[in-house]
């Protein structure tokens, strides 16, 4: 078999299965997404990720709404079908109205041309701004 | 030659200083960063551009800060030099600071890793994403 | 129409029944994947690209296992569904076991993670390096 | 040392000046850029490199001008340098004039910020499309 | 819900219905597709992004099959599903024999690849380019 | 200023020293290069970045040298100028040779090349893939 299955918690080990009560503790919520039991084929890559998500997701100088459309934002320019839905309903969850979620769009629309308009013109980075 | 010249204020027809001005007026600045100066090569894009850029970075459901940091985001996942330097320096202005930058920094770093795992272990979409 | 179809072995040309031939002889295998099916609708493609595809992954300074590995790793960070599922079977195939994979999709992931930080923090280049 | 140097013409075998004279006659210039100059490090790659490349940029069904601006498009989008500073000189070359560059810059930056939008709102494919 | 609705013409506002009229107009079609649709959802991005599509694909200096093909080459790139169908299907309807899809894609594929046999080799620009 | 000063280990703090000290004793080397030197001025950031990449980093089912490559493979596919410079030294210290360097730099080319004739043509997965 080519894809690796996913790992439900009825067949996860003790380690594993420490790690989702901690991410279903964490946010909230009674059930796993598919991007955990992906990762539990390995559990030290599911421990790391988790641990890594876990800090850097929490409330800081930045909320966690705020948090949330930065990962859409990167999600959507790498074209990442699964992270683009996941965490578009995660931020929702955290409180993004549809007046959000359509000035998100737009300004990542806008970002992924300027972005391109600045390299192809070949612009030189300003004094001032090193 | 191979690239296109900056068209300085001094220089510019009076379409494109209306629209330097139109700059300047708006981000309460007294100069036209490199961008702006290229763009200004074909007049059609400098005014399309900036009226798109005027439009959507202006305060509405997302503040202005919220949206620099967006632009940031996007901006380093593509790695383009220039849009880095200018939009960090931008949300720097709009109240960035150096925790918020920190913040920023982890969860763009972040989601480029989660975006590949997804990918790369083939995870399905949940159907409760969809 | 506007996709192409998949040219099968029973409806090609001599030309190219001569390069499927050579692919399943190389690979030492019974069957066309869709890709070079796909690539048949233009024989001078499928012709330079095989070519060039047999000469690049045969066994050189650097084994067919770790050759299968980098073009997983490219097509993860470009996230090419097709070219994953394709060439993490390639892999397998070749020898990649389930630790291997998980080693790799760490990597993959980290170094995208890294690869946004270094150019977020706008870090320059250290003499040593080049 | 970290990087490879660059082989110069009075320093190369016959079979790397025979590929050097073959990419002058077929560009019709006298100078070698520093692209083939590094790839000449390695002998086959760079005989497999300037073989594809003279097959594909030949004119065809599409013109040199247009193989050359599709060439810049790619090369905008991923944001190399080297590649949008040198074939943004070759697409001079065969012919762009600076209305025609305008607008293949607008096309690039346009193209991609629909490519986000397009994700980012998951857009499923129309029927008609398929 | 997760993802947003689509607004078919039947449902939409006066304001919308008006940019779906120019689209159908301009495009000599009598359907939406879907990307617009979507868009519909916040009017603002609708309006602006089809007036930018509409001014940017007009025929000027480069002729509408050109452009199409510069838009499938950008998609390709950033492997954007929805955008590779709409805009194959786009070119196609402009004029794109399979003879020019073929080089079109030739094209695509091996400027993606020396864009990343420049980076690797860590090539410096060469002084004529600049 | 718009850009994070680099962290000295004569001005670091002592939760910063430890680890750098933690990398040289690791990489087995005596000076930090900027990348760490910039993150240190994120110490939740440095600590968390350097902790997963040692894990990652070290011996496993893959050999450091294999893993280096793979850094380098996805640091050249995304365009990451400091990312190429750094891995390209480590993976010449963990025996890379240059006919080594020549394979990598040709698979990571062939690949991004094919990842866009798979999606450039629509290419469907392969039952067999699944």
């Amino acid at each position: 078999m080519a894809t690796l299955g996913l790992i439900e918690y009825a067949d996860a080990s003790p380690e594993i299965r420490e790690i989702y009560d901690d991410i279903m503790a964490t946010r909230k919520t009674d059930w796993i997404n598919n991007f955990w039991k992906a990762l539990a084929n390995d559990p030290p890559t599911l421990r790391r990720t988790w641990t890594s998500v876990k800090e850097i997701m929490a409330p800081g100088a930045l909320d966690p709404l705020t948090k949330e459309m930065l990962y859409v934002a990167v999600s959507v320019t790498n074209q990442c079908g699964y992270c683009i839905a996941s965490h578009t309903v995660a931020a929702r969850k955290a409180g993004m109205s549809d007046a959000m979620f359509a000035e998100l769009m737009a300004v990542v629309g806008m970002a992924n041309e300027t972005n391109r308009l600045a390299s192809g013109y070949q612009v030189e980075i300003d004094a001032r701004f090193r």
